[in-house]
């Protein structure tokens, strides 16, 4: 038994005892996050009373560090009055984060136990588009005015800050709420009490709109090693701001749309484990067909040559070695270019850079692998009667060939991505299997084309 | 001309005028993170010239944000005095960053310029394994001890705070430096200043050690939501702080190197567009032949069959269509896999309950793409003679084989990952290419056995 089952053990037998005294004391030393994890598959009952014995505002911490489901369960098993108080002790950002997982009615009905105020607060985030700023943006910050002394803005923070996301930056606004800057706290616990909040004011900050795509967010937090930044509308009225926790998730969501991507199937947007089966079999079925349409396009181009293959059996044993070769390359280079583009280093209009590079690096990786294919064929020659007497031929055909179709991957699998973007569609989609189809389906015809060059009149 | 351009002349200019004071004062308002992509490919004598005129503190933090090429040009363009204060101010994590990218000699005669405080520090640091938390660590951190009321260390973090990383989490200490709690500074702002910082303590806290992977200081962030995490030695002395900006940077740095290996080649660990192509050649040539060899064994594989292919050329046709799905079903699988592994989605003793959504999945998949391939031939037929009076055996041959390879396929991509992690190997290793040689192989197997099997006595 692991330590974390005796946890959970000890936290149903005192459910069960229904000694809620000491089951608060127990859990009290728990951070929420850890405390969630243990507790997110207890059967829903005793999850229910759990929820009944905290506080309000713990509830609400662990609520939010529980998956998704165990998180619908749970809030059916509240009464009307304790799903409401729940809902309405949420962080704005996190409530607006479950409440999109909903069924639109159910959303409804959890909208309408919200307070007048809370309400206005959900719906107005709901309405931001999926995965821009807006949607995790939180509206608890503190804003002070230039005009006042450190003290009094510190006076202030005390006073007010107590339900704020975060005290680590705090924001300079004017009398109608526009943003004047960003302070770092740090400026305030190094300044005289006595000085102007408006001569910390350094005039550089950043801000994001709320209708940003989550990337961006995340490329400026990246760039400019800020814990939060603001969100302002379009009069840079101050609206709210994103916290750099939130940028971790993204960064990892992110790049786990693009990993299952490049693996050739649809972003599954849950986890792998816990995705229903037909959901999973849907969004991977529906690229594998499409690449099972493409790849058929290789019987079509193969029946062009089954006169050729019929005079000489021995061009189809090395089939799938030399497309598949080009398929790898081209996979290496769609791969690296998609995450080049993913991190910025370069821009659309820099193709030609990319171009030149695949070039070069495409011939090189053609001649190793053209080299080893010859000296292949042409040594298991010495010692055994396979490729007959025109070995000398068939090895030529595959060396040449190799080196026409890696450099031929590389490029394409290079400028895919590129002309994917160019057309507004996202790179990532050129992933490794959809880059390897398409340059099977070409690498049959150069692989043909050089045989009938170097073997008419001999083998063909 | 773009607008960054325009500012690079401006500099330029006043530069090449010598107009310092002009310089500095258009300098002003730029934030380092801005001023560094700006001026990284000047030439490097103007890059000289425009660090003799910022201030030694500015000049630290712009060179923290240029690429490391810059970096190396411009500290041999300083003298050996400008370049001593340069790296003395550097601040110690990102000098760690530096020397490590430098040639043994070359990094020991900067050690060597460092002021003896400094250089201990630095030496320390470079200890370290590469990618370990010692490597990203800061020694600049704010300690308090809990005896002291909040105005107290108020006034300790006021008179020392200065140059240090982050005052957003300060740290509670002993009187022999060992860690007791981290606090976010908002419990010493919203705290009235009498009270002892005793009661500000939670005794919540998560630390790492100097050695601990990048990787699991990553995940902590991400379940803790914390912005700075304190690192500690065996005896729980408070040795450092790793702070949230530089996880930012770890993740995208995970993310690259796991996707560049997906995409079937080594990670470069430098961007696409700056390494040396013989560089980047060497690290795709070692998988493109590895991967190559493996894919020879078809050739092999085909050879046993040529037989069976000289008396029906029909068979190599769907040669490619075959594989290569088996090929995509497990690329698929084995980058689903590799994600919810390396996003600790399940652990290795769970692989049973993988290998049944697997089975079930693939036999869907297989299922479908088996029933396209039927009907392709099928309906080819009606219209066509290209497959021949038997038809029929030519679509059940490869119908019934494509279920069976694309179960394979799904089974083996997302067993390998899993086998490779129990081997202590990185399982991103079992990249689309790798899977798809693998599957290429024995799927040929599986196709002309299955040709034996239904086509026996008619066809071979």
């Amino acid at each position: 038994m692991t330590s974390q089952d005796h946890v959970r053990n000890e936290i149903v037998a005192l459910i069960d005892r229904k000694d809620l005294v000491t089951l608060k004391k127990y859990l009290q030393p728990w951070l929420p996050m850890d405390l969630a994890p243990l507790i997110a598959d207890l059967p829903v009952e005793e999850l229910a009373a759990l929820f009944r014995v905290g506080s309000q505002e713990l509830d609400a911490t662990i609520f939010t560090y529980m998956p998704i489901e165990a998180q619908k369960k749970l809030l059916k098993m509240l009464t009307q009055d304790q799903a409401a108080a729940l809902l309405n002790a949420l962080p704005p950002d996190d409530r607006t984060a479950f409440l999109n997982e909903l069924p639109l009615d159910v959303a409804m009905q959890m909208l309408a136990m919200l307070s007048p105020g809370e309400r206005q607060v959900a719906q107005a985030l709901l309405a931001y588009p999926e995965h821009s700023v807006g949607r995790m943006m939180t509206l608890d910050f503190v804003a002070v005015r230039p005009e006042w002394t450190v003290r009094e803005a510190l006076d202030y923070i005390r006073e007010h800050g107590h339900d704020r996301e975060t005290l680590n930056i705090v924001f300079a606004v004017d009398a109608g709420g526009h943003l004047i800057d960003d302070i770092r706290v740090r400026r305030f616990l190094l300044s005289p009490l006595d000085r102007p909040v408006s001569e910390l004011l350094d005039g550089n900050y950043t801000m994001l709109a709320p209708t940003d795509d989550r990337e961006k967010a995340l490329q400026l937090f990246q760039k400019y090693d800020r814990v939060a930044l603001p969100v302002t509308d379009e009069s840079r009225k101050l609206i709210g701001i994103v916290t750099v926790d939130d940028m971790l998730d993204v960064a990892s969501e992110e790049a786990t749309e693009d990993i299952q991507k490049l693996g050739g199937s649809e972003a599954l947007d849950e986890p792998y484990t816990t995705i229903a089966l037909s959901r999973m079999v849907k969004k991977r079925a529906s690229w594998l067909v499409v690449l099972f349409l493409g790849e058929m396009l290789t019987a079509t181009a193969m029946s062009y040559f089954e006169d050729e293959i019929a005079k000489a059996v021995v061009l189809a044993l090395f089939v799938p070695l030399v497309i598949s070769s080009g398929g790898n390359a081209g996979s290496q280079a769609a791969t690296l270019v998609i995450r080049a583009l993913a991190l910025g280093e370069f821009r659309l209009r820099d193709w030609w850079r990319v171009m030149k590079r695949e070039l070069a690096a495409g011939t090189a990786l053609g001649l190793i692998l053209g080299l080893i294919g010859f000296l292949r064929i042409a040594i298991w020659s010495l010692f055994s009667d396979t490729y007959g007497p025109h070995w000398p031929l068939v090895a030529s055909t595959v060396g040449l060939s190799l080196v026409g179709i890696v450099l031929w991957g590389s490029l394409m699998g290079s400028m895919l991505p590129l002309v994917l973007k160019r057309l507004g569609l996202d790179p990532a989609t050129s992933s490794a299997p959809f880059v390897a189809t398409l340059v099977d389906v070409t690498g049959l015809i150069i692989y043909f084309s050089v045989a009938y060059l170097i073997m008419r009149g001999t083998l063909l």
